[in-house]
């Protein structure tokens, strides 16, 4: 099996230590350069935040930068993400995104495409896994907020 | 002159405390049925946020609700939403935003208006003098983050 793409790793680490904490496991890295600037996870569970998602975690936990440093970054998110964390990168013009999965939710990926982001979706097994296991466990927690069959929509939310 | 709706007052309150404090004066309400449930202004300057916009900021006191509840709210703001905040209403599928004003900027109205939520623009004298202010004084903070024109830019951001 190939090594997984190290920043990718990253993220998951991140997943892993918010499922570890009870938390919906879904971990977020900024790269700029070769350099993790910006990690992040979920907190909705752990922090009762409706707009911690790890992406999300990760913009607030790197704080005010100017414009242009944004757009020499890459975002990696274990999960697809959803239309608020697709437009905070089109606000920030982050130019490409890493994708772990988006089996389990398919996120605004259309919409970023269609604005120029390079979106690359890696299908990684653990991040489904480490979600199979949080949505096995609590699928009213994945289901409460926007409201999603569980397991995920057919059509992109958000999308195109 | 006719009588300011209430909850846009109620928002543009928001953005004054937030001049007040050295803030961007930018303020939001969410309201259900003829309460306003929570209140919110832009944090960038006083947290060093890159996240708390004044949408995000109410909907983070609003805290964890479940997928019905928003879906009989009306968020008001005293400026378009950004595409940050414009993906925040879309992720909850809030399906009116009443906004201040759009001609300092333009978010993405039109991205919001496609998916078929109900916007409305007032046009309001204080909501853009607010922010003039601001930028008068602060042109270089205003500028930073997303690097656009002072004033704003002529075509929609994140936008159709």
């Amino acid at each position: 099996m190939a090594k997984r793409d190290p920043f990718l790793e990253a993220a998951i680490a991140e997943a892993r230590a918010g499922l570890e904490e009870g938390g919906i496991p879904i971990g977020s890295v900024i790269v700029r350069g070769d350099q993790i600037v910006a990690q992040g996870r979920n907190r909705r569970i752990q922090w009762g935040s409706a707009i911690r998602h790890g992406e999300m975690d990760a913009l607030e936990t790197l704080g005010r930068q100017p414009a242009s440093f944004y757009r020499s970054c890459t975002l990696y998110t274990t999960l697809s993400p959803c239309p608020m964390c697709s437009g905070a990168i089109l606000l920030y013009r982050i130019p490409r995104v890493v994708i772990g999965e988006n089996r389990t939710f398919l996120g605004a990926e259309a919409l970023l495409r269609s604005r120029g982001v390079s979106v690359e979706v890696r299908d990684d097994a653990e991040c489904r896994e480490l979600l199979a296991r949080f949505i096995g466990r609590f699928p009213s927690i994945w289901n409460e907020d926007i409201g999603l069959p569980q397991g995920g929509p057919s059509a992109e939310v958000g999308g195109s």
